[in-house]
């Protein structure tokens, strides 16, 4: 086990990532939905377009105001879901409240769904595995990627994950099934937490609450994965004490600067498999690159 | 907590579709594939059959040659696909080697796919819960009926799920976390396999292998449900040591005679919301049961 540097990982997916696309007969198109103002939607965008020039791949935003009626959001979904321009689609959440984010998730051709929230990819990775599914939940691709480079054990592993959401929890928790950890799902429901977290071998935060898990609730030696996000006065911290946990663990992935930036070059290795399985008519899904 | 009878719960379960279909224009209609001469997989569509007639829903099996090429089989497939008269299909598995069982799988309509395995239903299931779901898991739904019908608490209970295929552990596993429960799940990988058993409040065990489960792997008091199914001999046993079991464990279902009947019962629950589903249009897709 060693400490990752998440930033440089996400650099290194990144440039591989950008390998493949400058061989490729055109660039992938990744198109992206902005709908409103907020600040930190803005931002998520922000960094996705910067990383999207890294790796060679043309990203187009879509600005929709606030008020848009979801009738209209359906409608603007269904254009580009028609323009064969565009490889990927990306709806930034939240939405607001007048729109129903299922539909608008559902309404996206499940061969353009880049953040594989479409039920039918969101079935495919659950039922077949990260190998055979078409697209990866990023996030539970990005805590897989943090692991392999610091050389951790998976199969048999102890491995509790907190939080059981589509974007997270879950699909963290399937693909370490998969792999071969023994896993336990908490959440907020969850009787004495530490009783859980205090034996795992490696422990996956994803429940969107501040400094959730402290020095105690944590095994010496354990790998801690922080997936939470959670902003105050404009500062970002995560689940994890950060200080305080690093006090026990072997290794902590920041907030920020950790699980983060993977995620947007993991949500870019997506844009890749759509590109590659559209430009060969959907007989080479696979892009040269390894999954995890 | 208080036992059950299974047999009786099944029945109770039937004569509750019986009596929605009763009152339905036409009878739903349930369509079986038995591909081959697999002894198990007749005895399994025969008490399909048998069922369906106290439920009120029409079988039609459809027998078709252990040698039947993989594209004959779609072929199949895709005439009940387009039979306006079927409501519900279901392919008995396995299938023999020269069959692609996951194609066959994804082939049916997702609106007839009464197993829930085609990926669009499963990933409904999975990212939407059960009540969102068009059709739920036979084997999760039976062992929630279990749980139900014994009274037993579920939010916050320490549940282990051993096993994690996709028509048993998987589904099990999310529809238990959707009901509040922390839920490890284990599977051949996982070491030490009773440290994880002997904690939890209710056991399930979908391993596939013959009395896995022993006496000193179980926590005094605990709820059992055994959905291994093993042929020995013809003599069916369950992946639960059950008469050694039973001496520490508050309730274990038997096998034969435990889950599996229900998970017939929940099959049958499944036919109806497909053909509510399809009598309305869509517009009214759950019957006026109560799903767990």
């Amino acid at each position: 086990m060693h400490a990752v540097d998440c930033k440089a990982l996400a650099e290194k997916i990144t440039d591989e990532i950008h390998n493949e696309t400058k061989s490729m007969d055109r660039k992938p198109v990744l198109a992206m939905f902005l709908v409103g103002k907020d600040p930190s939607s803005e931002i998520y965008i922000h960094k996705k377009e910067e990383q999207c020039i890294r790796a060679g791949i043309e990203s187009r935003k879509i600005i929709l105001s606030e008020n848009i009626t979801h009738r209209n959001l359906l409608a603007e979904i269904d254009k580009l879901n028609g323009n064969a321009d565009i490889d990927a689609i990306l709806i930034q959440l939240p939405l607001p409240k007048q729109i129903i984010e299922r539909e608008a998730l559902e309404r996206i051709d499940p061969g353009k769904d880049v953040d594989c929230l479409h039920p039918l990819n969101f079935g495919l990775f659950c039922e077949y595995g990260s190998e055979e599914a078409r697209v990866i939940p990023v996030t539970a691709l990005a805590v897989m990627k943090i692991l392999k480079e610091c050389d951790a054990a998976i199969k048999g592993q102890d491995v509790v994950v907190v939080g059981s959401s589509n974007i997270a929890g879950k699909p963290i928790a399937l693909m370490l099934v998969e792999k071969g950890a023994t896993v336990t799902i908490c959440h907020d429901k969850t009787k004495d937490l530490k009783r859980y977290t205090r034996k795992a071998d490696i422990l996956v935060v994803a429940a969107g609450k501040k400094h959730l898990v402290t020095k105690n609730m944590v095994k010496y030696g354990a790998i801690v994965i922080d997936v939470g996000i959670n902003r105050e006065n404009g500062i970002m911290r995560g689940d994890v004490d950060f200080d305080n946990v690093s006090e026990v663990a072997s290794y902590v992935t920041p907030v920020p600067g950790g699980v983060g930036p993977i995620t947007v070059a993991t949500l870019l290795e997506n844009v890749l498999r759509l590109s590659y399985r559209k430009q060969s008519n959907g007989i080479v899904p696979k892009p040269d690159i390894e999954i995890i």
